[in-house]
């Protein structure tokens, strides 16, 4: 199911930072240096940390640690985090640990530093607990479906909304809607939401995001909606948000498990979605759709 | 003398693949692994080899090893080639070995043949004839003086016309002529050709440098320097030709001993010079100028 080869995918990863040469030498000196296609590495990777959103050089997601390239020009990169990074790719990295790599010295103290970072991750590649980097499986279905569950911690993210859907026994052969019935648990909608302003519905999520609320501008509709969420809906949802990769390509990306929050959303008049899991099980059968 | 460090001269080698993913990758991998300072990498340089002018994607002057990375897009490169060659820093590469690397297979095969190329530098490294680069003697009028010879097989460029002459003992604080008189050498012009046309006067080099023209455009006034040439000019010339290196940084790069063929200068109506000589001694004493 891999659409690109892990030749494509790291030149691309490298190609992102050329307007950086000493981010593109530090960041290619580390991964020739890992010398490994078992480790994956992302570059101007958006992450969810403790501290908020950040954009991290380069990403290692298999061992949640960062890399931060110290430039004297360090103050134009933060500038530039105040972009879209909504509609990015945001993985949660929760206690990631940053490496900084400062440029402005002398190039065998750079090389040194590079060689300590190496030295970590090749020691992280050597634990017991260490999975390959799979590309084929990078935004599989099947994998998920093996696995029997999807976790916030894979950083799960999938290509199309047939490829969530299979994750729960639904074979579609297209699907365009915001959302769709899980089809055992009752009360779970799967939803694909867009997190920032489109025509009619606002849905915003908090930066750390454990909260995603939705609302619809025009306030008779949303009146309506409040009414149908607290009354009519299902009050559980499993969040696949619309998000871009580091390529540019649509992707999914698993956000947890949310539940409403009726006082809230009652006192609020939106709806409030609070993030009550962070694990879902996958489902190894056809339960709707014709499996191909 | 070095006006750049060697983190600074060698991102910036790697920032000018940086329209070309997969050369980044390539020469990137093959600096890393041979992981040395010691190693002088040049990207994208003009070289003369037996086969006429070629551009290399990597060369390394210290083993006369050039690199090319074959990509699908290579014709696109081909015609680059055309582009304004004669202003850029070109080095003499006779024997040039070339070793290349194809990029549109699996990551792994594209490791494998980098790794081969990083075994034959480091093997070539470990010999007793290898000279570490040192940056400051790049351009540095001392190191030949001291050497007491410039070669041709040395590539010797220097930034300036006062570095030059100080190779012959001159120590002007500028000079913006064409060329200058040898202070000991009565036959002997230290010149700096441009090999363009600008106005008024013509250079042109053959493509295996071997030969220089020089004419004026203006009949009358080439006429009158023919004779000058022939019966007033001294002989033999010092050939310091003017250029581009790979930042594009002025540099005047050593290309022989030049003498002026008498006949041919007659028969052809235009300066000929024949290069004579691919070594010039330096001297070690202030003949002229003041040293400070």
């Amino acid at each position: 199911m891999g659409e690109i080869s892990k030749a494509e995918f790291i030149t691309r990863q490298f190609q992102r930072t050329h307007n950086k040469r000493f981010e593109n030498y530090v960041l290619t000196r580390i991964w020739h240096g890992v010398n490994s296609t078992d480790v994956k590495m992302i570059t101007q990777q958006y992450v969810i940390r403790e501290d908020g959103c950040a954009l991290l050089d380069a990403y290692f997601p298999q061992f949640n640690i960062g890399i931060e390239v110290d430039e004297a020009q360090h103050k134009i990169k933060e500038n530039q985090k105040a972009d879209k990074q909504r509609e990015r790719d945001v993985v949660q990295a929760i206690g990631c640990k940053i490496y900084r790599v400062d440029v402005t010295i002398d190039i065998d103290e750079i090389h040194k530093q590079c060689d300590d970072i190496i030295s970590i991750i090749k020691n992280k590649m050597n634990v017991s607990e260490f999975e390959p980097w799979n590309i084929e499986e990078d935004y599989s279905p099947e994998y998920y479906i093996k696995k029997g569950i999807i976790s916030l911690e894979d950083n799960a993210a999938f290509r199309r909304h047939i490829d969530v859907l299979k994750c729960f026994g639904i074979y579609y052969k297209g699907s365009q809607r915001g959302g769709v019935e899980h089809p055992i648990n009752d009360d779970v909608l799967i939803w694909f939401p867009k997190m920032h302003a489109r025509k009619e519905w606002i849905n915003t999520m908090t930066e750390d995001e454990t909260i995603i609320y939705e609302e619809n501008e025009d306030p008779i509709r949303n009146k309506k909606s409040v009414d149908i969420w607290i009354n009519q809906e299902r009050h559980t949802r499993y969040v696949f948000s619309y998000s871009k990769d580091s390529l540019g390509m649509v992707l999914y990306r698993f956000k947890g498990v949310f539940e409403l929050d009726v006082p809230a959303t009652k006192s609020e008049n939106r709806a409030v979605w609070k993030r009550t899991g962070v694990n879902v099980e996958t489902i190894n059968k056809v339960l709707k759709g014709n499996k191909i």
